[in-house]
């Protein structure tokens, strides 16, 4: 007995030598990128992978944005402040105004390195370790990722296939609220689903958080990208919502930028402006070539994003009537962003997002897809996909076909 | 008593609405950049401002950087791989094999949002919220920050500018350990004191991280810039730290590209590697904009570094020279880096930073410091500032003298 206890106090001990946080290890792979070394294979073997499973759009960065490079004389490339240069933040104070007929005021707006850190600036400033981050499932899965750096437990809150994946009636919030809900975060338009949330259902979770004194994060970075003639509703908008919200916006998907991460944080409550920009302070400034060539987007005209839309219009279309040709195969119209969660006649999407790359080509060909679970927290999405539609529509038609034969062939 | 019961539950209550998290209030104000609103007061007045608060280099970016901004062709400006542009991580690996003589595979080098990214990273993934970092102060003020976003509570090892601010021997390590010490964070050579650590000060803290299973993280970001003939040791170099240490990096200083936010985080511990990537994947990729240019440094030869700390040696001698001058200041002499710690004739250096920008001018001009309290964790340094030498020899001068006039003024 003695001497179990001894050994149980030195394996404690050993474990503590060099261990790696829980965090750390609680941190979860991307689900969008766990089978790329499956996909790695099937190239290698050569094999023409389609990748449905990223949203790494492929149409062009503006060019007035990118010809300002050109004309970048700075000698030394000095940090910018912290919140973002005067000349960037103006031009998302025109954006705001122009697009969402907004007035912000400059300390309103803080300029962040992509959304990536405008989330966690978000999470940090609104919880604390220990605290509950309601979120709407499925759900951008590196929401895991920014909770787990900031020490927050997801709560999720399920949307479900057959409403299109809207949002839950008010009761289903308060069902699942706990003592320690602190914040909701909603990402409109959605990824993963493609849903556009209405001003209606936007009104019943400002007011669940109104009521209960939660922070409301709105991930916004997926705006321009609706169809059907919808109007994606800022957070911004909503009525009475200036002591909580936040909205978290990025210029990756609307000007074709990923690379260049910079995003922007606004939010009408001081204090939470404050303690973000105390945490920018810490690390000095966000991109400055990036911001350099954001402004160049200021130039752009409406029918730039008329004519982007459009595209993904017309590939939505394209993939939703692909898909749903396919027999088993379920999704309801996607709504805007690019992505969709369809539900696929098979009991386990991962396994079959496995042998699509391991054990399947068509004439030379696969596709790629993200499974759904890594877009759950609760153990569902087992049967579905997340389908992002950034190939043009003879690619797209040519990956519909082939995941056709695949669904056919497949019998797992 | 049940009133007065009943009022605090409303309070508490209330008190939560739409509260920040305690480590957004926690969250410090830059010491550095918290007097700027005087010194923008004082430039509005006409008066000229010598900034020796700040470490933004002048001298230039190299072209050979800069002039790869015009051969950028790429279209879309994508997202890289989360880990970093296999181009830049093959630059990195070329400059630890050339600069410390160092062969690291890929997988131990990750591409980081500025060093600040590297030390936060870092921190997450080697202690849990509530964990303690020991920090040598004063330290780089903007560890409290990464700290505070952590959930990390610092535990400060005081090293003494009657020591030119070496590093303390071991019983001083071990007598300010805790229980909950995880991970050491060493900035070599050291900003704000300028100090240069020696191979044994340095095995000296790898043998206490080594005997009690913490983690080293060693950030030098200024390894280049060393006087006298020095060498910084890099903690990749040291003896029998493959398993705990981690080097934090940056582009910043090395190139003066402070605004591009590129830096690196360099560790053998696969498992650290594993987690530091799992975040790098949730914020998706560093800046590309960044990285493309970086690789322009590869074009560059000794003589470049050589002439850079030339020019900085030349300025250190200057400015010490000049201080040491001044009746009642004490320094030692720097011995890296672009900064050091003075202790100044008053007992307020902070009260004395705010005079010389509100009450102070010499022939229109006056100088601004840091004043050093904001870089220690315990009430030290009061009568210290920081000062960076980034200017030219000649402004410095200035600055020299302004700072001497405006002590013999001052009597507070």
């Amino acid at each position: 007995m003695l001497f179990a206890t001894l050994t149980d106090v030195t394996l404690t001990h050993t474990d503590r030598l060099f261990a790696l946080s829980g965090r750390a290890r609680r941190m979860p792979r991307s689900p969008i990128r766990k089978l790329v070394p499956l996909a790695d294979a099937a190239k290698a073997r050569g094999t023409k992978v389609y990748h449905l499973n990223i949203g790494q759009p492929d149409i062009e960065t503006p060019a007035c944005m990118r010809d300002r490079l050109k004309q970048m004389d700075a000698r030394v490339l000095e940090y910018s402040p912290s919140a973002g240069t005067p000349e960037f933040l103006r031009s998302l104070q025109r954006y705001y105004e122009r697009r969402l007929g907004i007035s912000l005021e400059l300390n309103q707006v803080l300029a962040t390195t992509g959304g990536s850190e405008a989330i966690l600036f978000s999470l940090i400033a609104c919880a604390d370790q220990g605290d509950d981050l309601m979120v709407v499932e499925p759900f951008y899965a590196n929401y895991i990722a920014f909770a787990t750096m900031a020490g927050l437990n997801i709560v999720p809150v399920t949307s479900r296939g057959r409403d299109g994946f809207h949002l839950p009636p008010r009761e289903v919030w308060e069902a699942t609220m706990t003592p320690r809900s602190r914040v909701v975060i909603l990402c409109n338009p959605n990824n993963p689903t493609g849903t556009v949330y209405t001003r209606e259902e936007l009104d019943v979770v400002a007011g669940f958080c109104r009521d209960h004194g939660l922070f409301l994060i709105s991930d916004e970075v997926y705006r321009e990208f609706v169809y059907d003639g919808r109007r994606a509703i800022s957070a911004l908008e909503l009525h009475g919502c200036e002591d909580f919200a936040i909205v978290v916006d990025s210029l990756s998907k609307r000007y074709s930028a990923c690379g260049i991460r910079l995003g922007s944080l606004v939010t009408r409550n001081p204090e939470i402006y404050d303690a973000c920009l105390r945490m920018a302070q810490g690390r000095l400034s966000p991109p400055g070539l990036a911001q350099f060539i954001a402004i160049g987007a200021d130039a752009l005209g409406e029918e730039y994003t008329r004519d982007v839309v459009a595209e993904y219009q017309r590939r939505r279309d394209v993939l939703f009537e692909g898909l749903t040709a396919i027999p088993g195969v379920f999704l309801q119209k996607p709504e805007g962003a690019f992505y969709c969660v369809a539900k696929l006649p098979v009991d386990d999407a991962e396994h079959f997002a496995a042998w699509l790359l391991t054990d399947f080509q068509h004439q030379g060909a696969t596709v790629m897809v993200a499974p759904a679970n890594g877009f759950y927290a609760s153990p569902l999405g087992v049967s579905e996909v997340r389908i992002a539609y950034v190939l043009n529509v003879a690619d797209l038609r040519t990956s519909i076909r082939i995941l056709d034969t695949a669904l056919r062939k497949y019998s797992g």
